[in-house]
């Protein structure tokens, strides 16, 4: 199978993001033919179960608070505006939001998808993780079982 | 310009980079035409001046002990040898042997060979930074300016 027929585009919706997602686009000359979109929210007033999946969990939805319910369809319909760039593109896509530990997560639908890439960008959380570079992108590689992909800003 | 068309491959020789090896020959399927091969010394028995040029430095081999000519004569005949690997997939490769700081003299030759991308392995120095994922990897990526393509052992 081709190096990039399946690639999983990990999104914290932050400028770097966009950049990768500028790149995920690109990556169709190279063969990719299918995208996974993965958003992974961490912050709710709430917790729930560690892969908690916030797209297609309806009874999920109706305990959570008003605010995270407003919180979480905006998120919805930000991934839904990714999806139809990149179908837009030709590009086969199916999107993710899912609850719990970000690196963790990614890396577990990355498995479960069995993508041949991850993509992106150099995000980390919180000010002392991106000094660090970015402990999500740091852990994401550490445990990733596929090669990772890290789009750098080229204005930096 | 293709997304492949110039990359930079980091090597350590270890196991995780003969991985990456693998993969940098699987890029010609993505547009790949060039590959520039980069290893670093920084454990020579003399001090020598960051980003010293092992491999075309006459004078720089003279000045060597011994123990280190017959080092660097060993690994310029490794580098020699990845560049026939990657020529025999018809890839026009160079190679560069530098010394000094290991993530500072990739990015340095990556900056000067205009690349694409940096591919290597999730490699690291001494057994603490290998925990840590591999320093050499995480300053590669945060100092790069272009984006860094991380190659993991699946077997892990």
């Amino acid at each position: 199978m081709p190096l990039f027929e399946k690639v999983l585009y990990s999104t914290d919706f932050s400028p770097l993001a966009e950049l990768a997602l500028d790149y995920v686009k690109k990556l169709k000359e190279a063969g990719e033919k299918e995208v996974v979109v993965v958003h992974v929210v961490d912050d709710l007033s709430i917790e729930l179960p560690d892969g908690a999946d916030l797209l297609n969990d309806k009874e999920l939805y109706k305990i959570l608070p008003e605010v995270d319910q407003e919180y979480v369809t905006s998120l919805i319909e930000r991934l839904e505006a990714v999806k139809r760039i990149l179908e837009e593109e030709g590009l086969s896509v199916k999107i993710y939001l899912k609850y719990g530990n970000i690196p963790k997560q990614i890396v577990d639908v990355a498995e479960k998808e069995k993508v041949k890439i991850i993509v992106m960008g150099a995000h980390g959380k919180g000010l002392l993780t991106e000094i660090l570079l970015g402990s999500v992108s740091t852990d994401v590689i550490r445990n990733a079982k596929c090669p990772v992909l890290i789009v750098k800003n080229r204005e930096e």
